[in-house]
């Protein structure tokens, strides 16, 4: 586990000035903030679905514009010699290189945080682990800019992780009324400036992004409990369910007026899959979806396995900056090439008919055809995937899906990591739904005279792939369903990705689990490790502990502070002698409370030493917002100024620290401390013996160590 | 609070025995119980599903056969002389009164539990609190008997509480191998015995329960967290979810066969509402929702307002076993009378269309023509619900449905609580859907030209009045989507019941939740209430509290066993004499575990005094499973026959209490305690002083206080 993680404070600390804030306060003020959660949260949600509105319809002219130019110099090719076609296949890596060039110089230079889909970050800080930089506003403008880089620079990544980064920033961004970064504050909403409200709202944050993206409102919410929530609770639920609920809304509106049909708000999200036709199918299906699923499971494991390698080799071998950009920009050159191989090799040429896509490309197809990988490369991921699912039998010849499922598997699995935003939703749902198509042409080989229609197949493909590769169920099957709006094949999107689950967790984690341990995260599972009720926390608690007494000399918690990287301090009694009775060889004295290494630091600046000459006003005027103040980005020990005079003084921490934080006997079972630990989101947990003396401390890497 | 109800114990307590079994554990063990599980949650499934099944055929069956009756008699009067309408109203009123005089006679003298919907009491019991005789084998019979009667009795009632019920029973009993009613015990499923693994099999029932009623499985999830859960744990979600599909799995398998199309399985749930057509609304609709939605809050607050007064009067009038048979009874009759009279007068005449409804009453109506409101009341609530939703325009005249609304309204209200299995949901949106498309219809007046289909208000009403009545969102949302099959629209319908949850919550509380109160159960609800942290452990705790040592006489323990009704004590040290440096008056030693009655009891019965001549072979024999076996219904002190000679033994109880319980300070404040009490489904919460010496007790009740 690394050490370059510190946690978040999820537990509140109910120290005397809390609590005095607390007994001034009156219903009206609990209602305003109320009310004024539930502002933010349209907030959050309308400002969510302004980016993705934003965002698609860049993306959407940017590309358009693209690959028309494309499709126009590759027909005028058509029919001449073929080295016209140099000319053409330079344009495309030009086109791909150029905006894949400047998201990665963002990425790598200004905002590294924005690389990559995020949503293992947005896990990991759910769970509460701090990121670095994490939820910055210039990691959103990045994100954003990168984003459509990504997109319009082709190359096999789609946009819902990076809206769920971008849902996670605007919720995190939004609802603490300033910005450090741009150094300004609005002054307001200063009760949410603390880690436990701020998660709340980038719980809702998620949950809005993925409704945008998807159209997905349940969905969205659901992937926010999925993947981060703890602690189910059902006011935060409804907040965070008007939220993603205000996304789609905001979005459908402003897609709505885009489009010319004002007013019309049966819009479905950023990612229209379109709704699938009355799906009805049969009991002897069943098995063959089993089949996909377990396919989709292995193929799933494979391509974490190959991304595993990959990323491990990149942590080794590509550690500068200009290499991390140069991978990129060969990923979308590369992506071009192959692009422009598979259609000069493979070339289905199809007969242009009524049911034919909009824009179809010509490319090396005699007159009145065009060719069906073209016209699949020609455009956006996501419409490719649309076209899969809803395609009349007989658009694609097997052969051209073959090859196309291998070549964007092995692009999709390498571009997943480069220093560029990308998702990974729906290059996983193409890919499945490519080789499910495949599928269902195969069924409709062996079952010939049955109606198939091979979109259904894709469904369960893509179902299949994208299960197996990010292994989660409940929220997919969800996303899934209202993104294609056919509730009637919920039941075999739900047995496929579980399945596909299954399978997949034989043999490796999830993607992003995967790069969760890479990134050695101590992240805290859902459940302790089985069987261990043998490790008590006197095995697992760290020893001896650094304690401070209730009135400490300045000098002692300067040096401690500096001597070690500890953020949180168990305060003791002074008075007492060790006891002589005490069973237990080193204690360190009698539990009284937990003080923060933020907290302690804030006292040292604000030089609240009983010596002081004017200790008194300056208590007067100590109030929970002094601490608040600073929040989120704490100084150091070393912007401390401490004269030699003051290191004498001492501090009174009482009144500061937690007077009353959990804690737990020594023969504690690992799965109960666990259990304390995650359901209460903890940072410090205090060992105690049984006179209530200090023995150990615990933290989140203390218990994450244990899988 | 009631003192009636006692705890679950959903804290596990890890003893010296505990862990001495779990280090005799491998991981092949630990597999096991997984598949176990997994396979126990298939049978959970797949039985409620049967049961559902089972109930809809004979309902459908005996319904059918009755109304059939019923149309032929009212038919063969019709151009006759009005007092030949005697005749069948009497065959009405009896065949209403029959059916539902045999479910409340169970339901009254064989198992009281089975009464009402049952959702209120799967709450609580999610929630912690034992509700007496809930989960027994007997209570489910009568349920689905009893349920099968209020159904073909006519009365206003649904089945998806019952089902939610049903779904707990069966989950509680199938996970236990055992019956103690029927005095059976495979012997098998041993570890599941205990109420910490009762409740995820009971949670994955509800699901089931709500799958199978609805055609919902993601809503069934939805459901049994929204009302149950506290720690959202995944690898249980999937588990729940795991079941609720394989409800939904067999059930449409069998009602395929059922209906002649086997291995058809896109089917929906009991409650078949039907696809709506493709539904597009428009942005200036909007509004009109959200004033149906503030109809709905509004009506639903009458509704939960009327139903507390009557059940109030209940409580004080109708305790009288026979005076409730007759209230049932009576209910019945009136319902009969009250639908005649409907006919008699309001007698909506419609002629015969191609789109008329299947089965058609003539009544007083002309040759040609038949009854709207004839045809409504001559089905159960359901397939009026689907015609509702369904139906052309101009189905219904508007008088029609005015009326029907205003009697219906009140009849489910009486039936509400009366003494018959009953469920709300399906009255609440038979309601709401009548009003709803009485909306319509006035949308359509003023807005002449447009075409409206009242069908899409008579969903929203629906949706409203439901979400007035039981103030639910998330799963409401969802079940509503899936019930209905229409993505497009979730939208609007979740809009709708937020706004009728607002406008409720406003008035009162919901429905399930004005019954709790009526109960008096000492529920935790999800949040502690605000501006509770002056309030500290040593306000609210119970002083003196009842403490044993480690060794402690036998005759100590039988005579506070008789004398206190208490279920948990703390256990302290012997030894120690009090510290003389103790800042607190009253300490009742040094805290060492916490042992339950049910242990002491267990201890007793099986004789382990340091006494006994041969307490070597009593303890060589004792294990966990010792414990275990007197599960779930353990036996009372007064059972336990101890001698003068054994009174004078002493028993050693550091082995089987939990060495490492939590405890907390004097100063905690009331939200932290809350919390903890609540995440970690505590049962008692001993309060100790900074050394470690206990001061004060707190259970659920002193919790549940404060609201
Ligand atoms: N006050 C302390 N005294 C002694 N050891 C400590 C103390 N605080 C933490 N530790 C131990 O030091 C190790 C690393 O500490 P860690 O970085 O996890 O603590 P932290 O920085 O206070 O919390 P976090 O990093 O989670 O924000 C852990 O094993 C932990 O048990
Ligand atoms: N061992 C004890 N000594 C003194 N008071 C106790 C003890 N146990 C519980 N109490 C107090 O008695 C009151 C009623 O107890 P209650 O019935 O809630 O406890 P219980 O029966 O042990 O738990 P439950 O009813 O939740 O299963 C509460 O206020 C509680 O604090
Ligand atoms: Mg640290
Ligand atoms: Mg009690």
């Amino acid at each position: 586990l690394s050490d370059r993680f510190e946690s978040l404070d999820y537990d509140p600390c109910e120290n005397s000035l809390f609590l005095k804030e607390e007994s001034q306060q009156t219903f009206a003020h609990v209602n305003r903030m109320q009310t004024e959660k539930w502002i933010v949260m349209f907030l959050i949600g309308a400002c969510v679905a302004l980016i993705a509105n934003g965002v698609v319809v860049t993306v959407d002219k940017i590309s358009e514009w693209k690959y028309g130019r494309l499709r126009d110099v590759f027909d005028a090719c058509s029919g001449t010699a073929s080295d016209c076609l140099v000319q053409p296949l330079g344009l495309w890596v030009l086109g791909n290189i150029i905006p894949t060039l400047i998201g990665s110089i963002l990425v790598v230079y200004v905002a590294p945080a924005a690389g990559g889909s995020g949503m293992a970050q947005v896990k990991c800080f759910l769970n509460g682990v701090k990121i670095p930089e994490f939820v910055r506003f210039k990691t959103l403008l990045v994100k954003i800019i990168g984003m459509i880089c990504s997109l319009t620079g082709g190359l096999a990544v789609g946009k819902e992780g990076p809206m769920i980064h971008i849902g996670a920033i605007v919720g995190a961004g939004i609802s603490q009324g300033q910005s450090t970064t741009c150094r300004t504050d609005l002054h307001i909403l200063e009760d949410f400036r603390s880690d436990t409200e701020k998660r709340d709202f980038v719980s809702a944050g998620v949950a809005a992004g993925i409704a945008a993206a998807f159209g997905a409102p349940v969905g969205g919410v659901l992937l926010s409990l999925e993947e981060g929530a703890s602690f189910w609770n059902q006011s935060l639920t409804w907040k965070v369910f008007f939220c993603s609920l205000t996304s789609v809304f905001v979005y459908n509106m402003i897609i709505g007026i885009y489009q010319g049909q004002p007013g019309d708000l049966s819009n479905s999200g950023l990612i229209n899959l379109g709704a699938m036709a009355d799906m009805t199918y049969l009991l002897y299906e069943i098995p063959i979806f089993l089949l996909m699923a377990v396919g989709g499971g292995l193929t799933g494991a494979i391509f974490n396995f190959l991304n595993f390698q990959l990323t491990m080799f990149r942590h080794k071998h590509i550690t500068r900056n200009w290499a991390r950009i140069m991978e990129v920009v060969l990923i979308s050159a590369v992506t071009a090439c192959v692009g422009f191989l598979l259609i000069y090799y493979v070339g289905d040429c199809q007969m242009m008919r009524d049911t034919s896509p909009q824009r179809t490309v010509q490319m090396l197809c005699s007159d009145g055809e065009y060719s069906s990988i073209a016209t699949m490369l020609f455009q956006t991921s996501e419409k490719s995937l649309r076209d899969l699912l809803h395609d009349e039998p007989g658009t694609y010849k097997p052969l051209t899906l073959g090859t196309f499922v291998v070549a964007y598997f092995l692009l999709a699995c390498w571009t997943c990591g480069s220093w560029i935003p990308s998702g990974q939703f729906i290059p996983g749902l193409l890919i499945g739904a490519t080789w499910g198509r495949l599928c269902g042409i195969g069924v409709m080989l062996m079952l010939p005279g049955v109606a198939i229609d091979p979109g259904r197949y894709a469904l369960i493909g893509a179902a299949a792939q994208l299960g197996g590769i990010v292994r989660m169920t409940i929220s997919l099957t969800v996303i899934l369903i209202e993104a294609t709006g056919s509730i009637a094949f919920g039941l075999p999107i739900m047995i496929t990705l579980i399945v596909a689950q299954w399978v997949g967790n034989w043999f490796n984690a999830g993607l992003f689990d995967v790069h969760i341990k890479l990134l050695r995260v101590p992240l805290l599972e859902w459940e302790p490790p089985p069987l261990s009720s043998h490790l008590v926390a006197r095995s697992v608690m760290s020893h001896p502990v650094y304690t401070f007494k209730t009135t400490e000399s300045v000098g002692t918690i300067v040096d401690i502070l500096h001597k070690v990287t500890h953020n949180g301090f168990a305060v003791v009694s002074d008075g007492d002698i060790r006891s002589p009775l005490s069973d237990t060889p080193d204690t360190f004295g009698r539990m009284r409370g937990l003080i923060l290494r933020s907290q302690l630091i804030t006292l040292l600046q604000l030089k609240v030493f009983n010596e002081s000459p004017d200790i008194d006003v300056i208590r007067a005027g100590l109030s929970i917002r002094s601490f608040r103040d600073t929040y989120p980005r704490y100084p150091s020990i070393k912007d401390v100024a401490i004269t030699d005079q003051e290191r004498r003084y001492t501090m009174d921490l009482a009144p500061y620290m937690n007077p009353s934080p959990y804690v737990v006997y020594m023969n504690t079972p690992f799965p109960r401390l666990f259990k304390l630990f995650r359901a209460l989101g903890l940072r410090h947990l205090v060992v105690v013996d049984n006179r209530n003396q200090v023995v150990g401390i615990l933290t989140r890497k203390d218990l994450a160590k244990f899988r």
